[in-house]
Order: structure tokens, then sequence, then C-alpha cells
């Protein structure tokens, strides 16, 4: 159990690092960099390719410790591997710890009752026996079944303090479908919900542990979003590969670049398939495209 | 790759066993009868603990083996136990295929892109050189993030003759808050997403491959759900321990029993802890409270 809330760990995290990055651990199959292209071997054992993923989130947060506040592993490429992909989950949530980095799971869960608590027990408060060192210190949430399935996660943040990132409304060009539906706008509901459930959880940097995911392609609404969520900590996805710029993340945060977390996952992990960084060894462009995200985010940060 | 498309198996096996129930398989580490206690022993080591899910769901897919047409394990249940969890998936969706029972993954899974693209791929079309025994016949699909996000699947279930159902009303109480924002109703233009790209995946049977979860609780809603997804094999829950009863979930049935699944959980696999099967030898509770629920339905679809 973490005796301090998520909310102000996370803003000590982004104050330590001086930047709000939230580097993404996506080892996606196909754009793994060719060090790593026994993952893709057909005929290789899947635990050894499973290995691989874990090898190149390993090199990510080497790279990532002690630059950036948080990474962000995305469950989806880990579970292609079943039980040996499940390991290799582990040891990358575990590693990305230990070396200081807070740790999103981007698991995107969402059940019912009894079934949503298993899942928070899953990724947030391990069962006594367990190892603590593979729970997360937050998740991502899909809030679809509605708000009584928020809270069993809501439990689980109170007695393990670990903290949520409800999807309002997520950066993929389709989101607005449903998200928008209304008025009232489905999303507007459910960040009114993340926002009063949020308000149980504060902690002493005046944040709550109940965050939200606002997609920072959606720049025109990133204003609005933050009036309506005053204190909670914001995700954006978005910026970069998915074309929103520095400049238009910058409503969603508090004075002094607080509150929010700007995540790049291909851009930076993958940058050595980029015009600008092709030539260059994998992690030499990956390390060179945090670099120049994190100058980026505070140049518009403190341009404001 | 299945031959056939899941449309057409889930239509054969509701129609072999004569009957549409739907056994889950919800190791609920609290609910296990005591015979699985080791499961809630902090002591023992993981994986023994995680066995033992493994081993109820393996007593309950030979209850419903050559009785029911289809088993729904939940996959939070086994996440709990991390990559101990995930083999023991692995081996009851094995073994409940090796019974000739249709898997329908829980997995609650949604994403953007190649993120869903992996999911997918994780649990419908495993990657070459992996055990193919291991995939489900179709999964759980929450539609949060937008159709475009519902692609990815549809399209490894084109290539792997899979199948979804797509969480489109669900039976549990707050479901209204998020799914019924509008009008135009988010629930609603779910349905008609659900509608529309499962027109792309027809079988023999004149239903779709894609399907729809619409909870059983909401009984007013069945009959207008079924006829603005006249093709669309639905996926009940809330028979039984949610309050939903056989007469409710009539109306979602097209004619002789066809095109939906009732699921029963815990009022199957926990039937003991009943009332009315306390008492009893869990499996014996288990296997009468089956053959009532069986018995039940077969009554009151044959009544109209």
């Amino acid at each position: 159990m973490n005796t301090t809330l998520f909310a102000d760990r996370l803003d000590a995290a982004i104050a330590r690092a001086g930047n709000p990055c939230l580097l993404g651990l996506d080892p996606h199959l196909e754009l793994l960099p060719e060090e790593f292209a026994l993952a893709r071997d057909a005929a290789a054992p899947r635990a050894a390719r499973a290995r691989e993923l874990e090898r190149f989130c390993l090199e990510l947060i080497e790279l990532a410790a002690g630059r950036v506040p948080a990474v962000k592993p995305q469950s989806a490429f880990f579970e292609v591997f079943g039980a040996d992909g499940a390991l290799a989950w582990e040891r990358v949530v575990r590693a990305a710890r230990s070396a200081g980095l807070l740790v999103i799971g981007d698991v995107k869960r969402g059940d019912i009752a009894s079934t949503a608590a298993a899942y928070a027990s899953a990724y947030l408060d391990p069962l006594p026996g367990l190892e603590r060192e593979s729970a997360c210190d937050a998740i991502t949430l899909s809030p679809w079944l509605g708000r009584d399935t928020l809270e069993p996660f809501v439990a689980a943040c109170r007695s393990t303090g670990g903290g949520l990132f409800v999807l309002v409304r997520t950066s993929n060009p389709g989101s607005a479908q449903f998200q928008r539906a209304g008025p009232p706008h489905a999303s507007d509901l459910v960040a009114d919900a993340v926002r009063a459930v949020g308000e149980e959880l504060l902690g002493a940097s005046g944040l709550s542990s109940i965050g939200a995911v606002t997609g920072a392609t959606h720049a025109t609404e990133l204003a609005a979003l933050r009036a309506r969520m005053p204190r909670t900590p914001l995700l954006l996805p978005g910026y970069g590969a998915q074309g929103a710029s520095a400049r238009d993340v910058v409503p969603a945060f508090l004075p002094r670049g607080r509150g929010a977390l700007v995540a790049s996952s291909r851009g930076v992990a993958f940058a050595q398939r980029s015009k600008e960084h092709a030539g260059k060894p994998w992690k030499d462009a990956a390390r060179d495209a945090l670099s120049a995200m994190i100058a980026d985010l505070r140049g518009a940060l403190t341009a404001t």
C-alpha cells in the first residue's frame, strides 16, 4: 500500500522531472526494431518471443528513468503472447517502478460489481501473498458500463493509494460517435461522474487520484474539459504521431505545468522509423525524440 | 482458422443443445466452494492458487459439455493471478473447446487501431507458431471508443471465422447513465453500428458473427433492441441472480429459440450458496441449477 495518494505522487513526479511526458511502452510486434526481430519469428518459442517485448521495454525504461515522470505500458501487446506475455508485463511494471517511474497500466478494463473489483485487484491491489511490485500506480478504465462500475475501482484506489484515468474523450478519429451522443453528451456525463467520484480522493496537492483521458487531438474541447474537471489529472494521448502539437495541449494544464500528462508512444519508441531520425540506431533515435518532446512541451508550457 | 463463421457455429450449437444457456465460468475467489479454498490461501504459491481456478472451471466444463451450447470464461478472475492466471485461462479455453463447447471470452476489451488489432490477435487469432487451441470462438467488446475501433476486431473475425459480442446495453443498475445519454441514445447508436458492421459477416443461418450484449434486466427494451438488430446474436446477462426471468428474455429471441444466448454465472456455478440448493455438494447443486435453468428457458421459449 502506498501511503501517499496517487494524486500527490503524480504531482511530485511531474515537478521533479520538470516535464509532463508520459512515455508509452507499446511493444508493437510489427514495429519493433530489427534488434528484437526474434519476437516476430513464428518458429521461436512463445516465451522467447515475449522476452523480446520485455527487453525492448526495459531499454525504454532506461531511457525514461530520471527524465520523465511516468511510463504507460500497453497491455494489448503483451496479451498477444498469452501467459508468457503476462509474465513480461509483470517484469516490465516491476522494472519501471524500481527505476523510480510511475506506472500507468493502459489496460482499459471495465466491468460490473465483483468483476470490476477483481480487475482492480489484478492491477492495483495484489492479493495477500502476491508480489506487490507488479501493481500499477494507476490504470486506464472504460466508463461505458456506468458510474456504478467505477466504484469498485475507486474503492481499490482508496485502500491502496492507486489512481485511475477514466476514458472521457479518446484521441481516435471516430471517438465522437458514441462519446458525443446527446446532448447531454455522454462524454460530459462521464466527465461529471469522474469529477464527482474524484472528490473523495483529493490529495494535499489539490489534485484527485481519479483522472481522465482526454485526447489532445480535440484541442478545442480541452479548455472546457479542464473547466469541467478542475482537480482531475488529465492524460492526453494524441501528441505527435496522431497530430496534436505542444500548443494544443496547453489548455489542459493547471498553472506551472501541473495536472496533466502528455503521452507519446510510437513517436518516441519507434522514432527510428520517422524521416527525422532515420538512419540512427533505434535507441539513439528514441532518446533524441524524447529530448525533443520534452523541450517542445517545456517551451509551450513556459510560454503561457 | 474456422472455415464456418461463428454465426453458423453458434446457430448449430444452440439447435444441437436444444437450449440457449451460456454457462459463465467466473472463478470468483471469495465464492469458490470449500474444495477450492487453496485459491484463497495467501501462503500458497500463486501458481497453485491459479490451478484451483482452473480445476473449478474444468469441473464446470464437464457439467456443461453436451448440455449447453457455450461457456463464457470471465477474464478478470484469472487476471488476479497475473501470468499464472493467464496460463489457467488458456487451459480452460482449450479444455472447453476440446469438450465441444463454444467459448465466448468475456474480456470486454476495446482500444484504437493497431492496439485493437493486438487484442483481436490475442483472443481470436493467435500468431503463427502459437497454439490455436487457446483462441476463443468470440469475445465481448466495449464500443466506447467509437465504431472505428470495432473495425480491427471485425477484420479479425473475417479472417478467423471468430465472433464478437459488443456491449450495447449492460445488465447492471447504473448502465443507463452513459448508455442512454441522448437522444439519440448512445446505446442506439452502438446498436446501429453493430448491425451495420455485422452485415459484412452474415452466415448461411442468416445470423451475423457480430453480436451484441443486451442485459436481460431491461426486459422492456429487448423487443426494440431485437428489432434494431434483426440478424444480430444477442447475449443476455442478468438472468437469475440479477433478477431477470425466462419470460423476460423471450422477446430477444428469433423464432424457434434461435439467435440469443442467456448467461448465468453465479446462479449455476455457486448454486450451493442459494437457499434452494444449500446442503448439496457444490457440483450437485450446480448440476441441478443448470438443469432447472435449461428447463425454465425451454418452457418459456416453447410457450411463445
